[in-house]
């Protein structure tokens, strides 16, 4: 007798609510703060920034909030994503766990980051914004982007960290597949690229740098607004589709995970799968351990300051309270491009300080050795960024064999590595190293935060 | 109010048979000839190459195949793969008619490809083999039966032409990230691929010198067989899990395909979208137009010759009747490495002599245009071999459009182009060339072809 392993939903059971977190929360979250007055911000301050429907969706206790039915119908691609039970993997591992992943890498960019992407180019394209400017590392958040405005009729413009532009021209091709336009980062298109390569003409540019120049685009034409593709309130809203869908897809296998386990960069994946079984547990129902993953080289969580802190390197951007490595932190070269960011969502950070979320770090190689064992048990290759969130996986069912637990552990496999193979030519090569970064580099860091005020 | 657009099967309703053409054919099609004696061959002389189990298969005239039950078991993953309305394919094209495409680059190596290659190393760990040896030329097929080999638990070889194993690294990459070894072909490791070498030390290897090495290893070596992955009875019956569920989901939408569309190189994915819906016709069901849609520098069914052939360049394999270039032709080097192959499925060109099969073909930058329209509409970026289909949907629609008629248009979008990025890096570039073949080197190939007498 053959067993179910994948959960599907029909394509009429895809959720139609967001489910916002801000609501069950047993405190909210610090505010944002002016980065001149120190004083919360107002709706009118991201304006130039942001269209009005989600700066509103930012600052929301609303518990559910209406996916709109063009997003939906775009969702209906690829979304209900599947729920998989791993059962090869945990007979590889000879462990009583039961492993279940929600599998990300169905949709056209292959991974999770279209569940915002088409969101917000929906409510650009509402408010009657022309173009969307925004920044990218890796890339999959740039091709997420680059895909939306194109079914939404959006021009858009992508900042490319320059060493990713120049080392990945194929999701560079992606996005101008897609009708995008990319341009490597920092670049002679804005005042604060132009103040990089004045001192640097070489620079390689990172991410802050990056995201310096998409806000400055979009704060100086009147047509233009920004995307960011995690971090942000609104983001972890549309991401929450994923745990609304696994929690009923967890029904349909008659089983509840014992502990939710998603990798972190800027936190919207794994907010997107934990967040709204946190909510379920807030309310009442069972709590499981929340779990995120994130890179040793560049860790937030476990490392970091909870302290206000910018989101970018040029100080473009509002204060935000959050586990931070500080704004001139450079995380090195790691494969895992999508977690190479200085800070944590203020959301996921603020739930880390209430207790409610677990943090972990892993090297590189013990990911992609763990991701390796994934594919060739399951067969899919998932993406560098989603081997954290394994690494942890094949960890927890390791430890339920060591304690007989039979427990049911659940991760978000938030995208397919197909973009990412030179990264595991290296892994096969044994040419992937373990990168540290400088402690002096991140004492400097994280001393050099901005000084806010307790609120009084 | 929205429409349904994706037709999703549940995972129950995997089929539980592969569906047999050869049950339903008006006559059979040609037998299969031993290259020295010129007479039929029997299954004992295929013993060296292949599994009893799918030895019999391919003479099989069994209407109704049983799929093994582990085989549904890891189809499961990604199957029933979705059938999705292209809503705004259509809008943008402002034809009337429908536009339905199968997509097959859910699977883990985002193509068609692993319908058979798990079949395949099934029956092979089935009956005691320990190890597969086949060739690959852009990569698609050597990764889904890299992966196959992984989940079964068998070594596979894979001879990989060189100017693909030099100019793609990252299909390698994945091969070996599921456990393969990767060859470039010709290679020093058989007798064929050294007498390549010996006259020819820098050849870059083509799909034929491939196929000898690989049948080679396996017809010389007693725990190892040769795994072909297009062309074979075999192969197309196990691509005909397509078409069966495209049938079932076709029902679903309330309509039915007047024409049926596939791109074709050895020709299975074009056969396991269309042969269940000929098959239905054959008995009695409507009849839909069934369109192969191969590249203009490799046009078996549109330019070749239907006359027996050899399967490979060093002669190695048995004589069997299709539509050939001539065993000696090389196509130019264009980007869908796929279809890059001289002879065309038996069975294929067998439908094609009775008349129940059309055939068109399209230069690759028109498949490009197509291609990238398609992505801009409806997000997923289709692999260039799928390009030829969608070519040919989009003329089919404007031709509807011309004609004010709503047809129901159905193609099946064999996989996804994440892996051949370059191609389209090179189309915004303006740098993809339309090659031609050689006209003087395709007669000289044909005058070549082996002499047979007429069965008498």
């Amino acid at each position: 007798m053959s067993q179910t392993i994948k959960y599907l939903l029909p394509e009429d059971r895809i959720p139609r609510h967001w489910y916002n977190i801000q609501a069950d929360l047993p405190r909210p979250a610090p505010p944002v703060l002016h980065p001149g007055t120190l004083q919360p911000i107002g709706p009118a301050d991201l304006a130039p920034l942001f269209p009005m429907a989600l700066i509103m969706q930012e600052v929301s206790t609303e518990r559910e909030i209406e996916i709109p039915e063009p997003v939906r119908e775009i969702y209906r691609v690829w979304r209900p994503s599947p729920l998989i039970r791993a059962r090869r993997l945990e007979q590889v591992l000879g462990t009583p766990a039961k492993i279940f992943y929600k599998y990300e890498g169905v949709s056209p960019a292959g991974s999770h980051k279209p569940n915002t992407a088409i969101a917000q180019a929906f409510y650009n394209k509402e408010e009657g914004i022309k173009r969307l400017s925004t920044e990218t590392g890796a890339g999959q958040w740039g091709s997420s982007l680059a895909f939306a405005g194109a079914l939404f009729g959006l021009d858009v413009t992508v900042f490319q960290v320059r060493v990713s532009y120049d080392q990945k021209p194929y999701r560079r091709a992606l996005m101008e597949t897609y009708g995008a336009r990319c341009l490597p980062s920092p670049s002679p298109e804005t005042a604060y690229g132009r103040s990089v390569l004045e001192t640097h003409p070489d620079h390689p540019g990172s991410l802050g740098i990056a995201i310096s120049e998409a806000v400055e685009i979009a704060a100086t034409r009147d047509d233009t607004k920004y995307a960011l593709g995690s971090v942000l309130n609104h983001v972890l809203l549309h991401q929450s589709i994923i745990g609304i869908e696994a929690m009923e897809q967890m029904e349909m296998a008659g089983t509840w995970p014992d502990v939710v386990i998603g990798c972190t960069g800027g936190g919207s994946n794994f907010a997107g799968l934990a967040f709204p079984f946190i909510g379920h547990g807030l309310r009442g129902g069972p709590k499981p351990r929340m779990l995120a993953v994130e890179p040793s080289a560049c860790p937030s969580l476990t490392r970091g300051k909870y302290a206000y802190d910018f989101g970018d390197t040029g100080h473009l951007t509002p204060l935000t309270k959050m586990h931070t490595l500080g704004s001139t932190f450079t995380p090195p070269g790691f494969h895992a491009g999508g977690l190479r960011y200085h800070g944590m969502a203020p959301l996921v950070s603020h739930l880390a300080e209430l207790g409610l979320i677990d943090a972990v770090a892993y090297e590189q190689s013990e990911c992609f050795a763990a991701g390796v064992l994934f594919a060739r048990a399951e067969g899919i290759i998932p993406a560098p960024e989603a081997n954290h969130a394994v690494k942890a996986a094949v960890e927890e069912a390791l430890r339920c064999k060591r304690e007989g637990k039979a427990e049911t552990i659940l991760f978000n496999l938030s995208g397919h590595g197909h973009f990412d193979m030179q990264a595991y030519a290296d892994y096969s090569a044994g040419k992937l190293l373990d990168l540290q970064y400088d402690e002096k580099e991140l004492a400097m860091a994280l001393s050099g935060l901005p000084s806010v005020p307790a609120p009084g």
